[in-house]
């Protein structure tokens, strides 16, 4: 995957990181690619969890029997990542930018 | 609604009233509550859409036509809000509570 280089988050942030991991594929383990969400409320990336069902027709977490017609749209979660993830380069940057003591001249 | 009295958030943290927004539900304004997803792929709380559905048959965003039926349960929303305040909360009081500079005595 090569959607953006994802660095650690600075020690002040560690907080977000319970967030990041919600907005992960149980798949692939990087962050939700189009969405879909299950009957079971399960979500995952579009090609992961269509080529997961292509080969058995179950949740990958949970088991619960399920088909692709099954799948819906979550489409707050693809805008969830976008925004979390310029939120937190921003905050990264002003951790790590921002000198401890800046006295202007 | 007095789950939580919520700050505003301090200006370093402004980068995050994105993700907050997508937390909130379009009925209540409020952070979601038991959310549920429409098959439109909208979110509400539990209370929320189904207190609209029993005066009209239609998404409160986009009007699609639905019944209580469609409606699935959105968890990993559930959780995001939690975490989400979770460390909105510690990342304010890590801005509102580190004074400038701290000599040590
Ligand atoms: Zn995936
Ligand atoms: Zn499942
Ligand atoms: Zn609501
Ligand atoms: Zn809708």
């Amino acid at each position: 995957m090569d959607r953006q280089i994802e660095p650690d988050l600075p020690p002040g942030l560690a907080c977000l990181k319970n967030v990041d991991a919600l907005l992960r594929c149980p798949i692939c383990f990087d962050f939700l690619n189009i969405s879909l969400i299950t009957k079971c409320s399960h979500n995952f990336c579009s090609l992961c969890i269509r080529k997961f069902l292509s080969y058995k027709l179950q949740c990958p977490v949970c088991n619960a029997q399920m088909t692709e017609q099954d799948l819906r749209n979550n489409r707050v979660l693809d805008e969830l990542v976008v925004t979390f993830q310029a939120a937190r380069q921003q905050l990264s940057k002003a951790t790590f930018d921002s000198p401890p003591i800046s006295p202007k001249t």
